[in-house]
């Protein structure tokens, strides 16, 4: 009956944060302009009424009988670990100055509207100011977080439970010197053929293919729907309620057919958390206050770069699909094979941006900006030395120099919305999703399977290892559960081996 | 500082009345299937939220010092009726007892359910018992709520404030008698040609063509979108985003272009509400718990009837637009002619379902089910009475009589969704339209641009005597302060004759 109680008040938090959610998709994907400033308004009442309702007397009460009515059972039981979630974030939640939550919320519209004229002026001087703000709070909300020895800890803790500026500074240099090698390899290869990418691929079509993937990948339609936005993203609003989006785009660059591949990847993470788990602390983020059945950033990360790369961009995929796809878009296509086709969009291209980075230099990128956050963080780099920092460390790494600040250090919008801490779950989800896969196709059933074009197998072995725990297990737990071991990044060079270096 | 205080907590509610909407508005236009149970308890969560935060401590503290603030204003003074409003609201919530809130919310979809399923089977019997149900709860609602004479009177003060029993069976006296006499004329004239309104009138250029009317008629589509739904509806999450919807419909029957200007009345009504009143309680119905801006329910209906049959089934209209519409349509309409069109949508066509009915026969409809609601709530008519009473009505009535219940007295969703109190103000809503646009229309420039296809003026004086004013004055001030007088049925006798018993 207690935890009945608690399951009350986080269900009523959790409908909360859904609706938050909802606001959110339809204002990227439906809102007329003039619904701005009312929608702000909407949104953060309910963020803060999510807020109330889970710090509220009621709330607390309910908790402290849930925790006596379940300690009895085994530390990581389903009911033991939603219990411990609430508590975690009420302890969290009580340590955060109300008004630094206010400044925080204040800051976002006005640092997002700087970093948009400086990044259109190609003048990271006009953002400077607002940065220097949104470092002070982030500084101000780790030390409220609480950390042990560097206050980008408490940041990554947010998005990345256990990782902290050490254990990823050990798991970049793990990774720094395989890569490198690899690219020097890539870069030896010949050139690839891409004129036909610019071609005509009609958005529509491509949406409509992108659909037919996705449902072939289990992605239940009945459950969600696909999109279109300019940045393409996945959301969330109970498992029964998962919506995607692609961008819209004419030609295949850029790829909106892999970034619906990607989306899929995530959506299937969320469709598939246990029903049971629904709208308690198992499918809610009650720290960052937001629905989300995924155990972390990079464990959802790896879901999505799954999908998108190990499947969808895989030579069985291509070699069974080609056919449709030439067909859906004839006769852009017609001159064309699975071959060509596959090694057009493997081939590597180092840029100035990340967002279009392939597989291979995508991690470069993510490296250099997780290292400027946590010195800014730390305090060891100023604010206004980021151009030097962030140009010096493009022409080290990726060998490009960025001719302006817009295709450099303003090209991403995290800093502006007040998102210290994220980067790096991108580059973990890179090396999760390889192991998972490796460890998956181990399986001969399922193996022969894929390459047959029938991905239920991998879907039923995602399901059972890793989605449907929701956010029960820690990410660590559900690579040990799944894999025998923590996370690790010898399958993940192998694949980027096998795809850029061999052949 | 106290009123600020006040609008403080109100906007909160506001938001999540607004927020509430938007899942709304999002379950009948994008929401997969799946979403169907989720929603149902977002939705209980926010209006849940927002009912408490209405009675909280600080609302109710911040509300004593508003009254203190604003007493020495006049009386009609906005700031004076926005704390009225939440002081009435407050009280009217403490009447009503949770329970009783609870009881309704869970048999709303239980009752919904049956009501599908017995007007599937055509078969009333399956439905009474959940509707004996739902008129107890309504006469123990009406009991909470108060009233003076008739419990139906709480119900109708719901919907249209000041009306009671009494006063809504002495405005059906008052018309009755003309309508009669105005049918007996109208049935005597000739048929009228309708074979095209069958044709082909793709679902998506009607679209097209009702956004190129609602701008014309003045709605901002920057603040707002027009969207296919199986019913349409216009709903509003403040001034600007005020979202209409019309049926998709491949042919002119059942006529989505109309519904559409029908919605686009309501939706100028909610976007021209006075900026001030934004997130307060003059545009909010703080007992019903919705996001609105207009007064009553027959004052905003009184908006879209004018719109979709003072001017868009005009003749002046039709004789300027046709031509547009013809080209929309081609060759659907190429052997027809502007009178042709008109005489076939404005024709008289007696049927046994309401939202089919004509202007003329739509009222019988409406007389008819008051009074066999207000029976009910009164006690003078049992439930298992309702299919014999009706077709009693009807036949008296319309000269018509249902082949079974599913065209009877199952086919309104009202009583299924616990709405009972509601059906008058469509009346209302007719002849207060045919006042407003009578003495709109003695101002000889507002009817030259009429006729002449410019609606800018009386957008104009509409917003300026009905919309900006949003809930603060009721629909009577409203009609004395436009029209010199209040309710008055003449104006729409006269548009009746006009329309119907001459030419």
């Amino acid at each position: 009956m207690s935890l009945e109680a608690l399951r009350r008040e986080v269900g009523a938090v959790n409908d909360l944060l859904c609706a938050s959610g909802i606001l959110v998709w339809d204002s990227r994907t439906m809102m007329p302009p003039g619904g701005v400033e009312s929608r702000g308004h909407q949104i953060a009442t309910l963020t803060e009424a999510a807020r109330e309702r889970l710090l509220s007397s009621m709330t607390r009460k309910a908790l402290d009988a849930a925790e006596a009515e379940v300690q009895g059972r085994p530390e990581d039981s389903a009911e033991r670990r939603e219990v411990a979630a609430v508590r975690e974030a009420i302890e969290f939640h009580a340590r955060i100055p109300a008004d630094l939550i206010r400044r925080k919320a204040e800051l976002r519209p006005k640092a997002n509207v700087t970093w948009i004229e400086a990044r259109k002026k190609n003048d990271f001087s006009i953002f400077a100011p607002h940065l220097s703000e949104t470092i002070d709070l982030q500084r101000a909300y780790a030390d409220a977080i609480g950390y042990a020895s560097h206050p980008y800890d408490a940041l990554l803790s947010l998005y990345e439970p256990g990782e902290s500026v050490t254990s990823i500074r050990g798991f970049f240099d793990s990774l720094r010197p395989a890569l490198r090698s690899i690219r020097t390899a890539a870069e030896a290869r010949g050139a690839v053929r891409t004129d036909f990418m610019g071609r005509a691929f009609p958005a529509e079509a491509q949406r409509r293919f992108g659909e037919r993937i996705a449902e072939r990948f289990g992605y239940d339609l009945g459950r969600g729907r696909l999109d279109f936005t300019v940045h393409p993203f996945e959301i969330s609003f109970t498992r029964s309620d998962v919506r995607i989006t692609m961008c819209r785009a004419e030609t295949f660059e850029p790829p909106a057919i892999f970034g619906a591949f990607h989306e899929v990847g995530h959506g299937l993470y969320e469709q598939n958390v246990d029903p049971a788990y629904t709208r308690t602390a198992l499918a809610s983020d009650l720290k960052q206050l937001y629905a989300v059945g995924g155990t972390s950033f990079g464990a959802h990360e790896s879901q999505s770069r799954l999908w998108e790369n190990h499947v969808g961009r895989s030579r069985p995929f291509w070699d069974l699909h080609f056919a449709d796809l030439r067909q859906a878009f004839a006769p852009s296509l017609d001159d064309v094979d699975a071959e060509a086709f596959h090694r057009a969009v493997t081939r590597v291209r180092p840029g100035l941006i990340r967002t279009d980075a392939d597989e291979l230099n995508y991690d470069l990128h993510i490296m250099l900006r997780v290292e400027i956050e946590a010195d800014l963080i730390g305090g060891s780099l100023d604010v206004g030395d980021i151009p030097e920092a962030w140009n010096a460390a493009m022409t080290r790494d990726l060998g490009l120099t960025p001719p302006g600040d817009a295709d450099g250090c303003l090209q991403d919008i995290h800093w502006s919305s007040g998102m210290f801490g994220s980067f790096c779950t991108y580059m973990i989800g890179n090396v999760m999703s390889a192991q998972l896969f490796e460890t998956a196709m181990t399986e001969n059933a399922l193996a022969d399977a894929f390459g047959r074009g029938d991905y239920g197998p991998l879907h039923d072995w995602l399901k059972s290892h890793v989605w449907q725990h929701g956010r029960r297990f820690t990410r660590d737990e559900v690579l040990a559960r799944a894999t025998g071991r923590g996370l690790d990044v010898e399958p993940y060079i192998g694949h980027l081996t096998a795809r850029y270096a061999e052949a």
